[in-house]
């Protein structure tokens, strides 16, 4: 079995600030300043790698903050390459006040892509599908491709029979949805803006019939992330509830990453859905408890993974 | 005549963000995000460069941001050579809330430097000493180097017969003076700091008198900013005080910068202490008139430069 393949068309390079008591009119001096190569796809890829999964990072970066990125996954160990474009990759930039406990995190859009630059990266990926277990299609589009740019790299997966997980919001998800991939995963807000509904993690019947929308517009199974009431999963035939036995504190950044990395792992393996969400909840929990985004507490992985059993939602 | 040499040792890479009410405790996606090289030196730089004055910078600068910092010089067609270090240059980072119209500036340490890399340096900047008119010697010290680092620069120049212009703080402010450069430009609350004396830019003959004590301990001059007061200069004979003969409203960063670019021009072409006051409080007033900071508006600069005299003080 091939690595499991990441695609993170738009990373990012995550710059953190430490400073106690934020002066938000003046000029403050940070103690600390935290840089790591970021983006959804990033974080699963190195959720992943620190489980010893074997993993393939591509995607497109540019200019001296994609040299940055590229240097920084290299750091951490992860293999990633990614096709070279013209513009320059964005940045994050969060600042966290230890004083008033609180962060305040600034996303930049990132760099137009060309049709041309993506047509190579497109090369690329479906060069890299044979002996393929599994492709995770995560994070934001660039400017510049179309919302039907992950339904084109789902077909091609397909073509090839690799299965395919995504994580797309706005624009990008429905067409990515039409194209079938195994796993949809949004999160409630983004379930909610798809399907025109509000909806609230309490209500798990209204949540089950509008993740069963989105199997039946294509997707092989919907996997809704419900923040600290776990995850709700509906199969075309079958409805899961799975929420953490303990509640965990810490930060929730990355958890909705976690959630993805152990959902691809059970796809490319092949477990029973019980046990992929179960995995699932323990290692976005484990996220979450872990001080630094993207970074997960072993332990509390260890503890929970096996401890707990998923209900199956009757008749919903 | 050489170009002006100027020395940034401690150069960052200046984020800018631009957002319309912050959330300070959220997500936050800035429209805009500007990217340009900073510090002290580079802005003295590219007011010179902008005035078609020639220009040298040099200084140390590694890593990606290191690479960031001299490709976005390149951009803007200012010759700079940096030496390298293994350390990763610093980002200063800007939230603009264009709502609320205030700023938020978070400015990196920068990276340790050591003997090895400075002794590297140190040759190179001896080296370019051949013809050159003056040396800028501006900003922070990265951590590593001696407070007397500004005092070892000056004494090499002067050992050339070159004139120095100085912009320090803390602990490089008093061993640079001691070396004895034609000039020194702090501002009042660092005029303060160093003589230990509270000082208001209204009690004028308190000002002249401290900036007088700079000139006892080596500098040729010490010019004195004081906001939108203005300077104030003291040779070893004469104090001056110059004022804009106008309020400008605008963006004040940068305009010290402006400032010590107009005493290198009159430095490095000899003119009267009259008319290099009379061009750097212009020059300063047209940098806070323009929206960005460096950067200066020309139309300004002509209309103040020939308006107005600078009184002499007498009997301070």
């Amino acid at each position: 079995m091939g690595p499991i393949l990441i695609v993170s068309l738009n990373p990012a390079l995550d710059v953190t600030h430490y400073v106690a008591g934020v002066d938000w009119a003046g000029v403050n001096r940070p103690r600390t300043a935290l840089v790591r190569p970021g983006g959804k796809g990033m974080n699963v890829a190195s959720t992943l790698h620190a489980l010893n999964v074997s993993v393939q990072l591509v995607g497109l970066a540019g200019g001296v903050t994609g040299n940055a990125i590229k240097t920084g996954a290299q750091a951490l160990g992860i293999p990633a390459e990614f096709s070279d474009i013209g513009g320059e990759s964005r940045r994050t930039f969060a600042v966290v006040d230890t004083r008033q406990e609180q962060t305040a995190v600034f996303n930049e859009p990132g760099p137009p892509v060309t049709q041309a630059e993506y047509d190579t990266f497109r090369s690329d990926y479906a060069a890299r599908l044979a002996d393929c277990p599994a492709v995770v299609l995560t994070g934001s589009l660039p400017a510049g491709l179309a919302g039907g740019t992950y339904g084109d790299l789902i077909a091609v997966a397909a073509e090839a029979g690799v299965p395919t997980l995504l994580d797309a919001s706005g624009p990008a998800l429905l067409p990515g949805v039409a194209a079938g991939p195994a796993v949809v995963k949004p999160n409630l807000a983004e379930l909610a803006e798809v399907t025109g509904r509000p909806l609230c993690a309490s209500d798990l019947p209204a949540v089950a019939a509008a993740a069963r929308e989105l199997t039946q517009a294509g997707a092989g199974a919907a996997v809704v992330t419900l923040g600290s009431d776990g995850l709700l999963a509906a199969t075309g035939t079958d409805s899961w509830q799975a929420g953490p036995p303990e509640l965990v504190a810490g930060n929730p950044t990355g958890a909705g990453d976690a959630v993805m990395a152990a959902l691809a792992l059970g796809v490319a393996l092949d477990w029973t859905w019980p046990d992929m969400l179960a995995h699932a909840v323990a290692l976005g929990a484990a996220t979450a408890a872990a001080p630094v985004a993207g970074e997960f507490d072993s332990a509390v992985y260890a503890r929970l993974a096996g401890d707990f059993r998923v209900p199956r939602l009757k008749g919903l």
